[in-house]
This record gives structure tokens, C-alpha cells and sequence, in this order.
């Protein structure tokens, strides 16, 4: 079997729900099974998008909501264009730490920007590129402080308030409900996983949704020793 | 007579026609009648909107064409919500060195973007503020290029090529052509002025746009007494 085509797989999910966490574990696994791969993370990834984020994310800052919206944006478009779709084009299986679903949630429902515009300024960024999964985490909002309180520190997003995080947490929970739906087609196919439960369970949960929405990508047992 | 709304008026035009100077005469001008106004350039104009400027313009940095257009609408998102706002809501006269017919020349025109996803991250930055005016300065291209050696030095965008600032001249050429015509709502009505000649010169005709545009600011010469 020969992968030609690479593919695009997002995780996502609010503050607390283990996306960087289980990233970095789904790595591990895709290295275990000499699987290419980049692992890339928003804002940021890019020399450009690091001066970005340190824009974005420094506590204390002040900043209009448009501005914040395009800066990571921006950040996007260069990431895109430096190191996903030349990772893409390699063959490679791309891991994304946020997309356009986090903009939608924070910028478009937590901040109350208006969509289509914000969309059109992704599409901009994105040049059409779109995931072929998102795997959107989710679990309930006391698990996901209390790992907030054990990582501690908290930068300006982090720190936006409660009643913007509980935007937030509402905007990741309704696409969870609407997921296959189609009516976030930015997102590509979205997979809703349950974050709660030990980190190797919820790895063995997004695993499996891996194989079974890209079954070319990780062919069943029975075919793995052809490989 | 009684100012209650401010106006914005942006000055546009190619490298070398002379927009800095004009707007720099024009805010004399306006100290001179003591007539209230704010003077803003892009990128920049805010603590958010300089740091952007400085990695829009640092020679020899490399940038994708989509996040470059981005972070020119981002620092104008800033500019917009934490200068422009308050200057017009306090009535002042706000006079902007570029706004979104740059973007359309430098970004859609000489980079090749798609107008439509720029247009609406325009839209996002601006939340529909349209310049009262544009005074788009036009000046033959040898006027300019002597213009430009004089004063020395390149940034990053000034130094893009020549067939990147063909494209551009072309694009402003076209939009002095289509003046008052309408194709680009996002500049208001638009002053085509020859910007041939010495600075008071074109500084005559820049002042003699103004006060014709916005008779209700500048009231004809009978009607100064009064004021």
C-alpha cells in the first residue's frame, strides 16, 4: 500500500480538555508505527507565527477583538503555507493543535465577531484547504478546571473570564452536537470524543476514531503485516 | 455652525506620489484654520499596529502573500477600533495615510489575492467604516521613481520588484480612472489628483478637493467670518 496523499487532522476542544496532551500521545503512537507525521500548534509553528503568538497570548495585553481574530489568522496563513501543505505534499499525516473551529469558538461565539466575515478571512488564510478530521474533545467543565489548576499560570486567552469561557465551552458542545453534519464545513468530518477518563483511555478512543475515518491511512489488522 | 460628526479622509496613491507629504501640509493647514484632526498612517498608529508594521516592513523577511495581507488588516482592525473611532466621535477630521485601497493595489492586484476573501477581511477589520473620502494622488512613474532614490532606503515592501510595483501602479491608475464610479465602495468617493508639480501645487489641489467634497466642513469663504 502506498500513502501519496497526505491529511490534515485537527484536534480540538476548550481550555483543560487534553488536546495538547493526547497530540503529543497520538504522536508518540504514529511514531510506534513509523507513520510520517508533523505536529503543528496554533498560534504559532512558523518564525512569523511565534511573534504572533507571543502578541496574542501575553497577559495584560490589551487588544480589539477584529485585531485578535486576523492575528490568528495571519498566523494560520503562514503555517499553512510554510510547513502544512508542504508536509502535505510530502505525504505526510499532519496534527494541528487548534483550527478553524477554535477560531469560530473563541473569536466568532466568544468575542460575538460576525461569521461570514470571519470565515471569508480564514478562507483567505486557508486558500481552501480544509481538515479531512477534526477530533473534538470534550468533557465536563469540572474535570477540564481542575487540569486547568494543575498546569497553573494562564495566559490572555486563558484569562478572558468566565463568562467568555462559558461561550466558549458552549460553542465546542453544540458543534460536538452537530458533528457530521456538515454545518461547519471548515471543520471537514468532525469526530466528538469523550476527554474524560485516564489519558490512555482517551488515547485508545481517539485512535480509534483515526482508523476508522481515514481506513486507507491505518488499514485493519489483518492487513498491517503487508504494509 | 456646529461640527458633530467627524470625517475620515485616507490618502492613497503608489510609492513616491507624495502621500506623506501632502498629509503632513494638509495637517498645517488644518492647525492653520484650527479645524480638529487626528493623522494616522498604516500600518500602524497603535502599540499593536507598530509591532505588525515592523514585521511587515523588515527587509529580507519572508512572509506568505495571504498572512502579509492579513497583518496590513489587523493593524487597521486596531487602528480602526482604538484611534479612528474616537477621533470621529469626537468630530475630528481623521486623515489616513492608506486604508483599503493599498490593500486592493499592494495585496489583491500586486500579490494576486482573491478580492472577495480580502474585501471581507476588510470588512471584519473594519466593521463597515468607509473613509467619507479617498484622495488618491496619481504622478507619472519617472516623477515617482526620482521621488523614491531621493529619499533613500527601501523597506520590505517599497523593495518587492519592479513587476510587483508595476501591478500596483496599474491598479491605482485603474481605480483613478474609475474615480466617483463606484467599483470600490470601501473607499467612499473617490479624488483623483495630479500630484505632478511642486508640494504647494498639489497641496492647492488637495485643499481645493477637500473643502469641494465636504462643503460642510469647509464652508466657502464668505461663511469663515461666521464661524
Amino acid at each position: 500500500m502506498t500513502v501519496t496523499r497526505g491529511r490534515l487532522v485537527v484536534f480540538e476542544g476548550p481550555e483543560g480538555a487534553g488536546k495538547t496532551t493526547q497530540l503529543r500521545l497520538v504522536c508518540d503512537w504514529l511514531a510506534a508505527h513509523q507513520r510520517p507525521f508533523t505536529g503543528v500548534r496554533e498560534p504559532g509553528g512558523t518564525a512569523l507565527g511565534n511573534e504572533i503568538r507571543r502578541m496574542l497570548l501575553e497577559p495584560g495585553r490589551e487588544m480589539n477583538a477584529r485585531a485578535e481574530a486576523l492575528l490568528f489568522i495571519a498566523s494560520r496563513a503562514e503555517l499553512i503555507a510554510e510547513v502544512v501543505k508542504p508536509a502535505l505534499a510530502r505525504g505526510e499525516l499532519v496534527l494541528a493543535d487548534r483550527f478553524f473551529l477554535s477560531t469560530y469558538a473563541y473569536q466568532v461565539v466568544g468575542r460575538g465577531l460576525p461569521f461570514e466575515e470571519v470565515r471569508a478571512a480564514n478562507k483567505l488564510a486557508t486558500a481552501g484547504l480544509v481538515p479531512d478530521l477534526t477530533i473534538l474533545l470534550t468533557v465536563p467543565a469540572a474535570i477540564r478546571d481542575a487540569r486547568i489548576v494543575a498546569r497553573g499560570g494562564a495566559d490572555r486567552i486563558e484569562s478572558a473570564g468566565d463568562a467568555f469561557h462559558a461561550l466558549v465551552e458552549r460553542a465546542f458542545n453544540d458543534c460536538a452536537d452537530l458533528a457530521w453534519q456538515g454545518a461547519h464545513p471548515e471543520c471537514g468530518p468532525i469526530a466528538s470524543i469523550d476527554a474524560g477518563g485516564s489519558e490512555n483511555e482517551v488515547l485508545d478512543r481517539v485512535t480509534s476514531a483515526l482508523t476508522a475515518k481515514l481506513p486507507d491511512l491505518f488499514p485493519a489488522k489483518g492487513d498491517v503485516a503487508h504494509v
